[in-house]
């Protein structure tokens, strides 16, 4: 029997994201559940497996005809060992054997990432970075992660560790980071930090989702926050894509739906501080495939991973 | 007759270095000239021409035994169609088209190329980052440069603009730096800014080997000086082992002869902000063909450019 559908899951600091794909990587259906639910590590394992089983009952589809589990997360992952070395905005997670875990629980095969990674190899893929051979692709969310495209590959670096923008520092000294470094570009653009600023000057019921919509009005401390969370990202990618002379960045993740201000911004940035030839080579963009990045990327994982 | 030497040459802000290589690259005969002793970019050129002629006449060798110069430069290079898009630390240079206008003064072949990309290249084929598929090698001078080796091979970027470190800002705000951006870690710690620094501390007749020889003899400012350099090399290298998980980082230039106080503060800057599992990959090391680097790397690019 051909298999004929893979199951793509997208952790996050905030949601987990299932969704059941076809052989295309055609999305047929998806469930959200909120990740704080879970207590624990092993809650949240255990939350996974279900998931996974519990779609697969629900969609009445067969066991066997699933070819396998791809699942991103955000943090540092051990690809080819299946282990995850830990979670910076999800606590307890040390060097856990995730792949191997899940593969008894569901008696599928399990493929894992960092999920910045399948966000970039899904765009690269099937995206906005397609005709793109040097890349960044970028999420911004609970945490800011990253995935390159080098010479027309994923890069992964030595230890499948790089891509990690979110912990590139833009100031000298500044707050400290769940990574342990400090001043690091996720410590000021993180959602949570947003959000934080946000209630400072509109109120604690304030949602980011409010503040877009605040800015698209014209508000003018709408309009600035974002401004300073796309000057802050510009200045972070200034010094990237000095160093990498990219083609593209994809910009992703919940927060790059405030819109048009923050691209504006991220934009006028890069323009203005990095260099000229870096500077006019480099074209920025939203992510073409929004919230279903990761899952897809994940899809990708799954079958690039099986073709080997 | 076959063709057994060639000339290298490597342009910085202080000296233009220009040796005589053999078909292994070991260095046969040496010229220095200061830089600012050129008046202006025409100079400079007839200047280059003048020294590729006269080395030749001087070491009484046929101009037809030479297969070619290759010549570095500090600043973003077309090195496939020879031109040099400008110098930052070299006023007057936008968009001149070195190579053919040298071909002609030598009646050689010249081959152009960013200097720290020939340092980087001669590193890795010949030098401390031999062993290492993803390494940056980087020369602190009077620009601080870079060139990357990503996957085992010297990583140009879409422009052959890549590499370059000393534009990577430390800081959301800071002092204006000559490529238009601000903040750049070279506006901190190129040596120029250095020297400035060191005036301030021992006065204006100090020198950078003066300060080096201080801090051995452990002079608390002196120390505390080089302290700051490495702090502040480190931060910038810590977003880039995070962004790009290396194997290496491999340091350089006439600032790295400064000796242990600045490569221990590097490596402490950089254990302690780094991500843990980038921190422990990389290696730092002192860059092991020292101030001839760049001439050893031109004499590669001439190498491997004429196998294409």
């Amino acid at each position: 029997m051909a298999k004929s559908s893979i199951i793509g899951i997208d952790l996050g600091g905030t949601n987990l994201k299932c969704a059941l794909l076809d052989s295309n990587l055609r999305i047929k259906a998806k469930n959200y559940f909120s990740t704080k639910s879970f207590d624990n590590k092993l809650k949240l394992i255990q939350g996974i497996a279900d998931s996974i089983n519990s779609f697969i009952l629900r969609q009445g589809i067969a066991r066997n005809s699933v070819s396998g589990v791809g699942i991103g997360l955000p943090g540092p992952v051990d690809t080819f060992k299946g282990v995850v070395h830990f979670l910076p905005n999800i606590p307890g997670w040390r060097e856990v054997g995730l792949k191997k875990i899940l593969e008894r629980k569901t008696a599928l095969p399990v493929f894992i990432d960092n999920d910045a990674k399948l966000m970039a190899l899904a765009e690269y893929r099937a995206g906005q970075a397609k005709k793109y051979t040097n890349a960044l692709c970028l999420t911004l969310g609970t945490g800011v992660g990253g995935g390159l495209i080098i010479n027309g590959s994923l890069y992964r670096g030595s230890d499948n560790a790089a891509g990690e923008i979110g912990h590139v520092p833009i100031n000298e000294k500044g707050p400290l980071c769940p990574c342990g470094g400090s001043a690091c570009l996720e410590a000021y653009i993180g959602n949570t930090r947003i959000l934080k600023e946000a209630r400072k000057l509109f109120g604690p019921t304030i949602t980011l989702e409010k503040v877009s919509a605040l800015a698209k009005v014209n508000n003018r401390r709408a309009i600035n926050l974002w401004v300073n969370v796309g000057e802050r990202l510009g200045i972070a990618l200034s010094g990237i894509i000095n160093l990498l002379n990219l083609d593209a960045v994809v910009i992703g993740g919940g927060v790059s739906d405030a819109g048009e201000v923050l691209f504006e911004s991220t934009r006028e940035t890069i323009m203005r501080r990095a260099m000229s030839v870096q500077g006019k080579r480099v074209k920025i963009f939203k992510a073409r495939l929004g919230n279903d990045a990761g899952i897809i990327g994940a899809g990708y994982l799954v079958k690039e991973r099986q073709v080997r």
